[in-house]
């Protein structure tokens, strides 16, 4: 299924106990169509109030799913979750497993607005795009992201193909794009936070160096605001409907 | 004063018993800075869940406010409200009771998508534009507009003088803006859900008319959402700062 969300009222992709994510209100709608029990897996894991403008997740089931599932479903679930599409892929495909590239993009603006705050971070300072893509360029290469990671999150390995990692000025505001095969939890905000430093004069190229290299959080800056992040690309080494969009 | 807010978080503009709104939470960080216990007034009500890219509200205090008041007010108020000037003005000059003119503008999108419902109304068929116009255009003049008004408000008259009243038509959506010397509570989504109805073709403009005569808020249609409501203009009779923007 190719899908996109608004994290704004969400605790996350994940499904957990006694709080609203976007994995339970998809399933529930699924189960609804498809009459099955069945379990929904994502692309990745975004944190609460992530958005999502390209994801994908798999079900199995053995019933037919219905003609105009993906009509049906859109009606079934709530304004702020749409299923573009839906296609049967083979058995041995997986989602999440055999996504090989991720893209995020975060969004900064710099003047207080009231109708961007849902899809962007008020930075009330301006950065300096070009002193923060200095430091970023350093991120590029397949290297531990220990000093970005969540601590405590248990992964088998920190390392991360990073492949794009670059600030584009906007018109009052900035966008981050960061490419990889994976993301380790909340890597990209502790990434873009640490980044704002260096743009805010706060940190200098050569510390920056020192953050990865610590392979330490308590090395690196703050994480930013989640509603300026969305996930706005994935890839997969097949061809198919899901790459053309 | 200059504003504008966004309207997702509050209960509209006016004060009330145990709920957010915007004239509290202005009145309160106001408090804090000029440090006088003063009202604040608003140029209109708006209702719950629906924005303002443009507001004037006046306070009068003895009190000199202090340096920086705008910066100030901005770094205390929350993101989504955003205070633009603060200017004097003659005692006689009421937010509300000096604007001769509102303009109110309607955003609907027709395709399902995440990331437009905070501002936008879904509204899943294409509208006629061209036949919600030819209707449209009986709304203009000064007429009573009962039919529109919530049923059981109070107000003197339900005369209101409209001078605009036109459908845009967007990629993916319409937009309709709508221009009087006063608004009666609830006015504009009356108006934007029964003009709906004569784009649907469920009605024509010849009931749209009797609907007008009528008087009678039930022969008119549902309100449209809240969510894609915004004021978008207000003028007062007398130059200065405000008439600018």
């Amino acid at each position: 299924m190719h899908l996109a969300y608004d994290g704004t009222n969400y605790r996350g992709w994940q499904t957990q106990l006694k709080v609203r994510t976007v994995q339970e209100t998809l399933r529930d709608a699924l189960t609804v169509l498809v009459k099955d029990h069945l379990g929904v897996t994502g692309c990745g894991r975004t944190d609460a109030g992530v958005h999502a403008m390209k994801f994908y997740a798999h079900f199995e089931t053995d019933a037919t799913p219905p003609p105009e599932i993906v009509y049906r479903l859109n009606a079934i679930l709530p304004l702020d979750i749409a299923v573009y599409e839906c296609f049967l892929v083979d058995n041995d495909i997986h989602a999440r497993f055999s996504a090989t590239y991720r893209e995020y993009t975060y969004y900064i603006h710099y003047s207080k607005n009231p109708f961007r705050n849902h899809y962007s971070a008020f930075h009330p300072y301006t950065l300096d795009v070009d002193r923060m893509n200095r430091a970023a360029k350093h991120l590029i290469g397949n290297r531990d992201f220990t000093s970005f990671a969540k601590s405590g999150a248990p992964t088998k390995t920190n390392l991360c193909n990073v492949t794009l990692a670059h600030w584009e000025p906007r018109k009052d505001g900035a966008i981050f794009r960061i490419g990889s095969n994976r993301f380790l939890r909340n890597m990209v905000r502790a990434v873009v936070g640490t980044l704002a430093e260096v743009g805010e004069g706060k940190m200098n190229e050569d510390e920056f160096v020192e953050v990865i290299a610590a392979q330490d959080r308590e090395a690196a800056g703050k994480s930013a605001y989640p509603q300026g992040l969305f996930l706005t690309d994935i890839k997969y080494p097949f061809h198919g409907s899901g790459n053309d969009r």
